[in-house]
């Protein structure tokens, strides 16, 4: 029996919730495969499109309708965690019940603390919510403070920053019931961005990469495996051109070799080794492996995705 | 020490989310008082006007923009809970620690199951989101099946049927995490419905009252108290009328009597008396309070409010 966290990517998850509730059975399925040995399992999703559409829905309503208020991007990412947990818990609660595997499945509304001087803060660079004109931007930016740029010809789109997840706050609940058994679905979309001030702490504007909180996640729960679920089988060499080379397995050293040698994109797999050698890094003897939500069974059994040790 | 499950009305919440951070620090100061002294607490919150306010945002938005999706009742309460969740973890956390006190606090996503075959359905009465115009009303019930009626003069509302909690399926979890001594925050808005379907269990448009989920919470927790916290300090016969007089102790019979006489307002305090008796008939040596916010440290120690035994 092995504790894993899962990180669950935005594609196993869906844009509509009628969708949503199709794709996370098929999620369901595969986390249930890892569960059914006997694994303790914590699974981190994803929530980009989910808090995207939730904050540009209140943010357009909020502009009809003067009884809505604006909604600060924290108390949406904590809607996100509210929206998507409920459909994966009742879809992996149904899949263990059909399989007889007894086992509760909860989702904790998670608080992860960032560093107010985190130096992300100062160059926001993580792109939220919908495309705006040039004028609009303008108004809106001079406004709040936001940060826009222009988005790849599209329009242009409010930055925010990516900090490094600290502390999760609610790290004693999420051990207690993954100890006791249970399936616990936390820190969802990253976790809900706060700082600790002498005021209390205070949610702020920003987005905590989901693989970097699992990593820290499964650190904190002294996890023997990271298990992050992406949209390919294996992490690949050259990727996407004739060279493309895909690695069964690799030690940090050649992992930190292939950073350098500038194999993995920004903002696609690059995270998602950092978040692995975090967790490598913390004690001997854990491994993290990527590979899809299709070959999630096969990887569990090591007989794909790749491997790092 | 005792275990309580404390309801929450909607006055101890805000209509936008500056307000509602204001207001949860006296929440969580009135809720701080009652655990310091030991007891285990779990809080079930109201969601009324935050999930008919989500509701409503998301509907405006998914007329003003394709992308956005309808959002189901079920979806807009489980954001909801994540939402109201987050404020009162985060405050009552704060509370805590400004005390001294060394104890988690966690909102739990909550599902609760209502019976298909409820009367309830057959009668909606609860009016939920925006008022329409009667033409407006008559599309969308044309279109969606769904019900609607006049509203006081002021425009006609969808009503949705209010049927009764039969089981809670995070149970488990809850029970664990108060048992381990955290603060518990669950069956926000009086839960998530669901009904079991032979495809398994699927999201109702219902809502569930906060204080019957309370009231079917504190029985499986094995409570030894029900506190209803709402706008008054004490339940009063003949309210708002010059021969008002307070409650301080009522049986369960004299309850019953006055539920008879119509001193209790439908749709108001009658189903928190209701909600009491419920709690009452299950266990002999139990007790229900109801008292204000502002009284609840007085309440719980004896000094003030209704209490019900």
């Amino acid at each position: 029996m092995s504790r894993i966290v899962l990180a669950l990517g935005g594609n196993a998850l869906g844009n509509t919730p009628q969708k949503q509730l199709e794709l996370v059975k098929n999620t369901s399925r595969a986390i249930a495969d890892i569960i059914e040995p006997g694994n303790e399992v914590v699974i981190v999703h994803g929530n980009g499109p989910q808090v995207g559409m939730i904050h540009l829905a209140m943010s357009i309503a909020a502009g009809e309708d003067e009884k809505i208020p604006i909604m600060p991007y924290p108390e949406c990412g904590a809607m996100s965690q509210g929206y998507i947990g409920y459909h994966l818990q009742q879809s992996i609660g149904n899949e263990l019940r059909l399989r007889k595997i007894s086992k509760p499945v909860a989702s904790i509304i998670t608080q992860v603390v960032v560093n107010e001087t985190d130096e992300a803060f100062k160059d926001p660079t993580k792109p939220v919510g919908r495309f705006y004109s040039k004028e609009e931007s303008d108004i809106i930016a001079a406004s709040s403070g936001a940060v826009f740029i222009e988005d790849a010809g599209r329009g242009y789109r409010q930055v925010v920053a990516s900090p490094a997840p600290e502390k999760i706050v609610e790290l004693e609940t999420i051990k207690r019931l993954v100890s006791a058994g249970e399936v616990v679905i936390a820190a969802g979309g990253g976790g809900i961005p706060i700082i600790e001030t002498a005021d209390g702490p205070k949610g702020v504007m920003a987005v905590i990469d989901k693989d970097r909180s699992a990593a820290l996640l499964a650190k904190e729960l002294d996890a023997d495996m990271l298990f992050i679920l992406t949209a390919v089988e294996k992490v690949s060499l050259n990727y996407n051109t004739d060279k493309q080379e895909d690695i069964d397995t690799m030690t940090a050293e050649e992992a930190k070799r292939y950073i350098k040698e500038g194999h993995f994109a920004k903002g696609s797999m690059l995270p998602k080794i950092e978040a692995c050698l975090d967790f490598l890094e913390y004690k001997p003897g854990v491994k993290a492996v990527i590979s899809s939500l299709e070959c999630a069974k096969p990887a569990i059994e090591g007989k794909t995705g790749t491997v790092l040790c």
